[in-house]
């Protein structure tokens, strides 16, 4: 099936010779079109209703005036007529700029275009003009170009043209003199001729951009979300019963009120029997032992059914619903891998790979072992039934109302296979989104995010000091991959919980909390062990909870007086309140004269909402120190008081220029988030002052 | 002829839904290979001998191990057999390298392919494997893989595989506790076996990468030129008459002399008449006004002929000779332009633009207009026959041994031109080399030279303080554009007298020359203006020459006692016996406390030939400071003593550690070009010292 032989070959792009077989005469140079990534391979992204920004750098031999389009279109839809242009205007240094607005979500395509414009080149050349022959000369150039360009009029326009034509050739002829050759440069330079001539321009040498640059554009939530993870199994109000989805259909108000706008499940799937890892991940479970949710599959059912400790489908079912009238949706994990009792093993043989003594090849890496899990085989002559069932999993969800997908370790599955299956999906449901859990290597997480993940966890968890989080951030928001790279920032997971947690008490939870819910438009927390400050290790040095509920079923006491519960309410309404702080691009960090003091700020575009944030990155000390605003950034007058209004605390401070003190007492809140308000009232705004 | 109908359209690049149509098992990423340009639109340059480094980021999902190879071939010989293919390894972050030696002068094209190895897989899994049992069931799975290459072994090898597969076979069988484990382990990680194994991999899945990039491969002369410009009709040793041809054959002793390889005439063919220039660019010539050479063709001929008062082709012929049996190559100016008496006008009128007043359209930049000069209409009906016209003119002097080519302003001609011309003679003459002269907008410059421009005028001229030089050559010796862009950097041309020459004075002159000499391997001075330290503007503020060779001939006194003759001559005679100043990529920057005294480096890639410069950048005073070595980059030990061998001077410093002091008097030398010699002669040198 698979023959070296039909294998693609390697594309020679370059044909210099063959130039002179194309047209000669197309003169202008495209380059650089931006944003665009490894050559229009994979899309770009962005969320309905953001400005789409295209940069080229165009340019012709010798002095000729250029124009150059941006043209875009859906992906689907590929008549030519289709395509909606935008003029580009020159920047700086041979760069054009044109932008549009983007649509509903969905794949559209952007690309440029460019022409040498005689009528263009001729209206700048007559502007430098002086001599009156010479003006004379060119406005009889200019009567041809306009009976040249009536060949592309339309109808209407014919009589006008031929009229400009006829009374420039006529006064070029009676151009005898100073005065007159002023009159008629003048009417030359008219706007409403230039107007009618750049509507039908000579566009038979057009350069186009070979590549039509796809760009894949998803709803809001795919850039700003605020994530709550738990275990369904763990809900119960009584500790004398496991969780069910009816206790996660009950638990919402309170998920509602600390502010998440995505309810995010572990696998709910019927969980094996066979080599079940018992609590804290012992190789062989108790009787009692419910199993980790991630070694799915048992006689109950596989990937599309629900376990039936957690209760029915018709269950799942009233959750969404129930999560979706108070603007919380449920996100699913997929992990794609089996229990050995899950019905696939039986079913499809083919899909795994089998060893020479007759066993089927469990998950491992040398020397560590996951003996209770299954991957699939990817390299199955079996391929395409795989892919095809795989797709399935997520249809059979979709069609139950879940937008919104956690995938499970996607790094150690084929990569063609995402492309396809998000490619698939968001084709026939462009509204969906899928956050990559991958903790691996950079290049690995970025091509994930390139092949279609809408979100991508990130290694926030393990930036901890001031240069860490500036370096790490500044990269993902101003760097070349916040064109596809979307960071979702965790403070913890069921997997991470990191030396800081464990060792920095509640004012590390507080921080780290504002640090990931104000450094990024999309974060999450794996609660209620967040709120609860959850921080015991399995083993010293570990980052495994002790009793992690992968493996067991807690009981949480939600009315502990210690809970984060009314700060996070709080972080999350600011969120909320702030549109600074939903998205990404405008982070910008500014200096503090303390390391332990993290400075930074996010606004709108159109700098209405501007969010200033300092944060104590000691848990332990409260810090003091000094911050150099950048003003001209803030869109503040050097010269003027302006308030900072800390929305943690409701204190408003009165700041004037850019250097400005803060202490922070951890114990007390580790963060300002500040509101920047510039007007602050004075004198002037009293009556009796006029 | 030109139907926009049938002009291409935007490729969409991006399939995602076709994955599943080609084999879903090609599990291996292939990203980033570089070094590319424009996607492989363009050729990057080396020259015959170079190392070509390429890099490329592979991986794949899980832990599999890859096997990368690096291919080339020359671009011709499409065979699949005709690809080289060389073993990647693995360097950081995901990123491989691999590396070929340039062949001779051509074009090649070279990619990268990965597959999932599973033999390497198996081997580094069975590398951490300690359980006997394990090993058993590895061996096992070896043998296996070892049956599977029988099917892809050459015949030679069939006895021994199939000898290791039973081997491995009947041990695994048999093996029954540790010792035998350890024993098994060790067989089957033998080196025999693995090196057979690796022999014949299992590439049905393999991946390619989808480009074949172009590499352009030039003589050394690219990289490495000393060129010096002469008007040929200025090179009379008799004031009483203008010179010729045979002139310059009596010159080339002088031009050896001085150390230059290449030997630049301006135009030589015959010079128009009608609206012929005067001299200093006055609008109408006197009686006996030579013209500018750049004004081609009269009645006696156009570009293909020589001017009758410079002599006749048959004494170009014996200059090219004469230069050649003294190592010197003859470049050629060709200016695409007639002067209006040329015999192009009345036998191609289609190749120039008619004005209604039924004129020819001369070159103009309103207000600004050059009477003297037609350009081509490059959008002509008959654009074909011009294109080949003008390439004949090149085919006509390489079939009389021009291999250099100096351009005049490419930038006013359509690029697509440019491509295809150089394309095709480049195709059929490799060894043809050719110099952009388009001082214009950085990425117009770039882009002639990613369309095939071997070398190209600089900005040097204009780069005067340290930190422009330090900027503008770190730039083009480390930028992305150093893989397509050769700078060829000048300190003077016929049309630039910089200011800094005007008043610098004879420092000035020696200053910029080991600059240009030192910092770019390769140069060019115009002369004797500039040995003769010629420095009179014909207005003030302008860089035009006064008294012009443009526009006049000159006599020039070469046995002046002023002449930097001598000093240019040491300079160049340091630049050939040193390697280090051969190329540009080693250029590296070392900071000093003065701001007039800048100091830079260059070395062999084997770091045998080091040379450290120090130049007074201030004409006028004496200046002293601190100069900052990089003595790791040097290789020198920071304890050890090191000779600074100055090659002007021909003193010898002894120095140690990093900072150092130097002192230079511009009026004596502005300049230290060092030699290091990390070895000093020390007492243990001696034999009594044992």
């Amino acid at each position: 099936m698979a023959d070296p032989k039909t294998a693609p070959g390697h594309r020679a792009r370059t044909q210099p010779a063959k130039a002179r077989d194309a047209d000669g005469r197309v003169r202008a140079v495209i380059d650089a079109v931006r944003p665009c990534i490894d050559g229009g391979r994979f899309a770009v992204k962005r969320v309905e209703g953001e400005v789409v920004i295209v940069e080229a750098d165009c340019f012709t031999d010798g002095h000729d005036a250029l124009r150059v389009l941006l043209r875009w279109r859906a992906a689907d839809d590929r008549a030519e007529s289709a395509w909606q242009d935008v003029e580009m205007a020159h920047d700086v240094n041979d760069r054009w700029l044109g932008s549009f607005v983007a649509g509903p979500p969905g794949r559209y395509v952007y690309t440029v275009v460019a022409w040498v414009d005689h009528f263009l080149s001729w209206h700048h050349e007559l502007e430098r003009r002086s001599d009156p022959e010479d003006i004379a000369l060119a406005a009889r150039v200019g009567a041809k170009l306009a009976r040249d360009a009536l060949g592309r009029a339309q109808r209407e326009d014919h009589d006008a043209l031929a009229e400009w034509a006829k009374r420039l050739e006529q006064d070029a002829r009676r151009c005898d003199g100073e005065p007159q050759a002023q009159a008629l440069k003048a009417l030359a330079l008219d706007a409403d001729f230039a107007k009618l001539m750049m509507r039908y321009p000579d566009r038979r040498f057009e350069t186009r951009w070979p590549d039509a640059l796809p760009l894949l554009v998803d709803r809001l939530r795919a850039r700003y979300s605020a994530w709550y993870e738990l275990f369904p199994r763990s809900t119960s109000p009584d500790p004398g019963r496991d969780g069910t989805l009816k206790d996660c259909v009950a638990r919402l108000p309170y998920v509602a009120e600390l502010g998440f706008d995505v309810l995010y499940l572990p696998p709910i799937h019927p969980i094996g029997r066979e080599k079940r890892k018992g609590r804290n991940n012992a190789l062989v479970a108790e009787r009692d032992d419910v199993g980790s949710p991630w070694a799915i599959g048992a006689i109950e059912g596989g990937h599309k059914a629900v376990h039936p400790a957690l209760g029915t489908l018709d269950d799942f079912r009233t959750l969404v619903e129930a999560a979706h009238a108070r603007g919380i949706e449920i996100a699913l994990d997929i992990a794609y891998q089996c229990a050995p009792d899950h019905p696939y093993v039986k079913a499809h043989p083919t899909w795994f790979r089998w060893r020479p003594d007759g066993s089927v090849q469990y998950a491992e890496n040398p020397p560590k072992k996951y003996q209770d899990i299954y991957p699939f085989d990817f390299e199955s002559e079996d391929w395409r039934a795989l892919w095809d069932e795989l797709k399935s999993v997520f249809e059979f969800w979709i069609a139950e109302g879940v937008k919104i997908f956690r995938v499970d370790n996607p790094h150690t599955k084929a990569f063609p296979f995402w492309e396809w299956l998000i490619g698939e999906l968001k084709q026939a449901h462009p509204e969906v989104l899928f956050l990559a859990e991958a903790f691996t290597r950079p290049k690995v997480m970025h091509r994930l995010a390139k092949l279609g993940y809408t979100q991508s966890y990130t290694y926030f968890a393990w930036r901890n000091t001031k240069h860490e989080l500036t370096e790490y951030f500044t990269e993902l928001t101003q760097g070349p991959g916040r064109e596809y790279f979307r960071p979702n920032v965790w403070p913890n997971t069921p997997d991470i919980l990191t030396e800081a947690l464990q060792f920095g008490g509640r004012p590390v939870f507080m921080q780290r909390l504002v640090l990931a819910a104000t450094l990024a438009a999309s974060y999450g927390i794996y609660g209620p062990a967040y709120e609860l400050l959850e921080a015991a290790p399995r083993d010293p040095g570990s980052e495994e909870y002790l009793h992690s509920e992968k493996y067991q079923v807690r009981h949480w006491d939600l009315e502990q007086p210690n809970s984060l519960r009314a700060f996070i309410a709080r972080v999350n309404r600011i969120r909320r309140d702030n549109p600074a702080l939903h998205a990404d691009w405008s982070l910008r960090f500014f200096p503090t004269d303390n390391d332990q003091l993290i400075c930074y700020a996010k606004a709108t575009e159109d700098g209405a909402n501007q969010i200033v944030c300092v944060v104590n990155l000691d848990p332990h000390n409260t810090h003091s120190g000094w911050v150099d605003l950048d003003l001209a950034a803030l869109g503040i007058e050097a010269a003027m008081p302006y308030q900072m209004h800390d929305l943690i605390s409701g204190a408003r401070f009165l700041w004037q220029g850019p250097r400005n003190f803060v202490q922070l007492d951890p114990q007390r809140s580790p963060a300002h988030v500040f509101r920047v308000h510039r007007r602050v009232h004075r004198e002037h705004d009293f009556d009796y002052f006029l």
